[in-house]
């Protein structure tokens, strides 16, 4: 195995956290009162469905920030909140500001020692580069979305990261916390890590709380991922 | 001004004193006679042409790993040099293990504070995985030939890039020792950043050993470069 990819929404980054928290500030400096929470969590509910009209073909390509931006509309309008177009601008940007989970940045760190490490998201380049750079996210490499002009679970996307390397899909490992993602790697051949965020979608999530299927890897985090790599420990 | 993209070889990297050492080493471990100046010039010699064919349609998509390696073997049938499989395919990563020039790494450095710094390069993405590796440059992102699947100068290389950035041309600059790829860039509104490297092909060097260009910064190499734009000094 020489190259190890990652979902980065959830896996590497807390969205949720960090988006309640940007919602708390602008509330704070407008002085308006704003449901930080629901807003967070609805706006992620819009994710997989934006999706999946562009890859079902009901939308032509679209990047994941304009899909943010349909959405955060379609939201606002739904919660009768009266945001000007600026102000909409910097919410949508919200996204490009996240925050590592604690272990993100040391796991990566001790991982790229050894391997390539790289990103594997549906997020656009210049949003993921936005997040690298507010995270310190080491990559080696960024492969989004917008570079294959699908959306994963598409094939094109896990298979268009191996051909850029220029390595068989045995030879890269995806790294993630949603099992589906997993799936769907390992059906075109790449290894897999699991990963549990079990508070990535707050308190009371239900989903991704366990591995839930044969993934080559179960780790706590990203750090243990690598300490299990180097002891030659496997799932 | 909002991203710096650079050509690499040549601007980031010394590929001709790279190539020599290694082929120097090669001949001590093999006790074999190798003119390796005469086969890292003649090597690069082939590397527009074979780019041309691909950009003519005369050959279909092949990444520069591929051609370096085609262009390889007709150089040693050339030179009547006997190296079995293993042995070509060890010298065609040699452009896998080149050196930065010494400015390189502290300029990328100090230019990645402020701006998104970037490859903009023919070399494929594999292949600059392994340069970034080996000379520890410090990229943001990596933009290759493969991901377009199109050589410089073309343009939907330099467009493709500013596409990916999610940013206009203008807010773009290619910085390049090449006053031919800083031309294509310029034509297709890009900012251009000239700097001279005099020995890129040796002590006789005749081309590129000048701005020819009206471009939008000269400087004398990449540190001096991040220096200008700091201080707001242009060409």
């Amino acid at each position: 195995m020489k190259a190890i990819v990652f979902d980065v929404f959830g896996t590497v980054v807390d969205w949720r956290s960090s988006l309640i928290a940007q919602f708390a500030e602008l509330a704070r400096e407008t002085g308006q009162a704003i449901p930080g929470e629901t807003l967070a969590d609805e706006w992620r509910g819009h994710y997989a469905p934006s999706m999946d009209r562009v890859r079902h073909g009901e939308q032509p390509w679209t990047v994941l920030d304009d899909l943010h931006r349909q959405s955060l509309d379609r939201l606002l309008e739904a919660h009768g909140l009266d945001f000007d177009e600026a102000q909409r601008q910097r919410i949508n940007r919200f996204w490009h500001r996240l925050e590592p989970w604690p272990d993100s940045v040391a796991g990566l760190t001790a991982l790229r020692r050894h391997y390539t490490v790289g990103s594997l998201t549906n997020g656009n380049l210049s949003l993921m580069l936005d997040v690298a750079r507010h995270a310190e996210l080491p990559w080696n490499v960024l492969f989004c979305a917008d570079l294959f002009r699908h959306y994963k679970p598409d094939r094109e996307v896990y298979l268009g990261a191996c051909d850029l390397l220029g390595l068989p899909p045995g030879d890269v490992m995806l790294c993630a916390a949603h099992n589906s993602d997993l799936s769907a790697a390992q059906a075109l051949g790449l290894k897999t890590a699991f990963i549990p965020r079990p508070h990535e979608y707050g308190p009371r999530q239900t989903r991704d709380l366990h591995a839930e299927g044969d993934w080559d890897y179960v780790a706590k985090d990203i750090l243990d991922l690598a300490i299990r790599l180097r002891s030659g420990d496997s799932a």
